[in-house]
């Protein structure tokens, strides 16, 4: 579910988000997230659980917001002055904050409420910062990478196994997903174009028959 | 949260399970999922609410159970009569399946539940297709792809962009992923070893301050 619209703009709507996103912040470092309720966290926000509700929606819409917030990027990706270094901080900063506990908690509520809207801002970051690598590569006359490419060969396997639970990430298992993409022909490594299939979604295997 | 120790074995205990289960899934078909309810669930299943309760813990882990089940392949990979055209069968209607929007719910209930039990078993039912599969080629004579290689850069691209919303998943772009994996040589096509890496989730960087 998406943040409601038609939210106030400015002073007191803002005042309320910051209160709301403090309160959860606070309350999940004391008290085991799953036994968070709205009426908990608007009394220690000091609103109404009407407030939140009005905002939100539920609980799992706003603990997606504020999992949103803490995964939204303070600084640009760090300039190491080469291309290659400068991917290689980023998804190894990218791994390690993405595997820890605290990262596991926040991107399951990031995937809690229905809809993209949250897992949609996400992927937008980790984007964004491909995005400025690049921009940093060209302006030093450096090659760059595809940015796709990344996301599905590099960012996608880390994020796989982090949900799934399936293997341990080490530094080695990262920079192996690198090299494999820093090494392939430009042409092989290009994905196919992003075409639209009408219909592709169109039947529903797992329905109910 | 795992599915609590210590239900009774048998008879009424596989009655429960199968009378819960078929309750969620017979309201999940009439009401909005976010709107199902313990007490709602076991007036459905003809049970006590705390029965659900002692049993799967909280809603969460209910659906994240029910979700597994409807995931639990019920056959084989489709045998081809040859490896690659097994792999791209069996790819393409993962995809289908899990980018459906009954997919996608399935997928939002596995990983909503903290812990690692529901995804974990999600992950091994597409590691038990993919090794069927290469038993088969191998019995065959074929050479094999790398299970491993073909979760990295096929299923976790997918997973991926289902989850993130980020792109539309068609035919051409699930062949592409088949193909790069199939066209990479030998050496560089197998990822770095499952070391463990001690004190890999020593640090949390996302840890509040």
């Amino acid at each position: 579910m998406a943040v409601k619209e038609r939210v106030r703009v400015g002073g007191r709507s803002a005042r309320i988000q910051s209160a709301v996103h403090d309160a959860v912040r606070r309350l999940s470092a004391e008290t085991d997230r799953d036994e968070l309720t709205v009426p908990q966290i608007a009394a220690e926000a000091g609103v109404t659980p009407s407030t939140i509700y009005r905002r939100w929606g539920d609980l799992a819409a706003l603990l997606a917001d504020v999992a949103v917030e803490r995964l939204r990027p303070i600084a640009d990706p760090e300039d190491t002055g080469a291309v290659t270094s400068d991917l290689r901080a980023f998804i190894e900063q990218f791994m390690e904050e993405m595997s820890s506990p605290v990262g596991r908690a926040l991107v399951r509520d990031v995937f809690s409420p229905p809809g993209e809207t949250y897992p949609v801002q996400c992927g937008g970051f980790t984007r964004e910062h491909l995005t400025t690598i690049v921009s940093r590569a060209k302006a030093r006359g450096e090659a760059a990478f595809d940015i796709d490419e990344v996301i599905d060969h590099v960012v996608a396997p880390i994020i796989y196994h982090i949900l799934y639970g399936d293997r341990e990430l080490t530094l080695d298992y990262c920079h192996a997903l690198l090299d494999r993409v820093q090494s392939m022909p430009a042409e092989t490594a290009r994905p196919a174009s992003r075409s639209l299939s009408p219909g592709a979604r169109s039947r529903d295997p797992l329905a109910p028959q």
